[in-house]
């Protein structure tokens, strides 16, 4: 499929999707960006499926991400790119959706039937996906599948090894109603798919941010009861993430660190590392680990279902 | 400067910016998408200044805004963009500020020294400046100065009828700690500049969702005690609005609609409408104003400085 995408000539990736989903398009931004050098846009729905805009779709290719491949909107902005000569691919844990059949190519995720309402397993799936795709479309997808392997391991590992420590740290959050969780490149994904896991598992007011638009504003928020929780991988974003989790710090605020330099966040109150990755792009696939297992052992220690909340189904066919 | 844009064939405009500036380029995605029919992105800062990716920047313009015109890592992007053949343009404050001299063209705003360190003229202004240039871009330059004009009459008399009611309605809110505003659309980028403002002058834990990505997660975190603040104009995306509103209120929240159909949410709380500008595309300029009074008499009611919050100052150099 890399090579479809080389061969019709793309030179912009249009990511769409809701939710998780969308978060999965945020790390899509850095693994086209950084493996064959496109541009990939969280793209607007609204402009094309509400509004009716006229774009020029020349040279552009449609990832639409969807677990259940039955959202309404993403359906009908894969049916109307498709129809102005855009290169459609569904993103899909069901390659029989009505998604599946709008789109031009299915990448189906395989992630499995997902057994509880807020989605871990497909994210994870879909941000490995996003990955394997860009590295193709840069010719480089033996390296990636390898890469990929090491991090299936790494992942099997890594949960039951910070389980029981996850469960204790999140006893200590039982009272919190809000919180940051800040990350800056290829980990501002990780950062809001978490700020999302905290709003729908365990009903805490999260809101995800760059490290550095925390300082544009909302730093002015922070007091002892309002932590922040920093995603902190070994690479060139880090001096941003580090920055700004030093004033979080200043103003009083509960810090955690994660990632694979967690343990370089100065002032830290916990800190839970995760492995290297063969390739610092693929972070994100282990930083989340923590994240999956906090919001779950949070939502127990708040007597709350993680895996049914009140309000939410399965399939969001939600306008 | 439209007919510059034009002449040197852009095609993708790259907006980059931080809190309110990032807000208004959320606008700005509409207006260059509905206008000149251009695909207007908020940029990744990252990838180009700290991932140093080789994107190709062909027929792309860039937009930079910051009211100091003194944010390190936009100048750093301009700097980059206009070394690869970008057609750079700072939208500021301050046309003798480092980020005018980094860029080849300037778009002063011309709002006159903030005093406040959250900026509210400036935000205005640069709605209206990407409204302007996206209708010079499109050959429309003539018709929208005459609507911006009307719409600068529209401010200053909404102002003063509405702003007893709004000191009312903050009363009500001075012991909330977190709220949602859900806009979508053109209205996204309201939305999501209400939300920053309650983050930083009263420190509530606000977050801005599409009407959309409400109902795929966030929705279950809402109860009586966690408000929502839904944008409703009226435009294409109203339906996709009013239908997020109604399973806030289904929830329990305490739901406020403002905006120009804020009439039409049915089980609103607390409504304060807005009058209908002259063009749908420009509903913006009239819905923040009423959250911008909201958020100056919350802080007023919280007992907070909304002239200088704890933690920020006016000009960020933060990373």
């Amino acid at each position: 499929m890399g090579a479809a995408l080389r061969e019709r000539g793309t030179s912009t990736v249009r990511m769409v999707g809701h939710g998780s989903s969308d978060n999965a398009a945020s790390y899509g931004v850095y693994a086209f960006g950084l493996l064959p050098h496109w541009t990939a846009i969280r793209d607007s729905i609204t402009l094309g499926v509400y509004y009716e805009s006229d774009l020029d779709l020349r040279g552009s290719a449609v990832l639409a991400l969807s677990q259940s491949g039955r959202t309404p909107d993403v359906i009908a902005y894969v049916e109307r790119a498709r129809g102005r000569g855009a290169f459609t691919i569904a993103v899909t844990n069901d390659p029989r959706s009505a998604l599946a059949d709008a789109a031009e190519a299915v990448l189906p995720l395989a992630a499995g039937p997902e057994r509880a309402i807020a989605a871990t397993k497909t994210y994870l799936n879909q941000v490995a996906a996003l990955a394997l795709l860009a590295a193709c479309s840069a010719g480089r997808g033996r390296e990636m599948v390898r890469n990929l392997r090491v991090i299936a391991e790494q992942v099997d590992a890594l949960v039951p090894a910070i389980q029981p420590r996850i469960g204790t740290l999140a006893q200590a959050f039982a009272y919190v109603g809000r919180m940051f969780v800040i990350g800056r490149g290829v980990e501002f994904a990780t950062a809001r798919e978490l700020a999302l896991k905290l709003l729908e598992t365990c009903r805490v007011a999260a809101d995800s941010l760059t490290a550095t638009d925390l300082a544009h504003g909302p730093v002015a928020a922070l007091d002892p009861l309002f932590p922040v929780w920093a995603i902190a991988s070994a690479d060139e974003a880090l001096p941003a993430v580090l920055d700004a989790a030093a004033r979080a710090s200043e103003m009083g605020a509960t810090l955690v660190a994660s990632g694979t330099a967690a343990e370089q966040v100065s002032n830290a109150d916990h800190v839970v590392p995760v492995p290297l990755p063969p390739s610092p792009l693929l972070s994100p696939l282990l930083s989340i680990v923590p994240g999956q297992l906090f919001a779950h052992a949070l939502a127990l220690a708040k007597g709350l279902d993680a895996d049914a909340p009140a309000g939410l189904s399965k399939v969001t066919l939600a306008r």
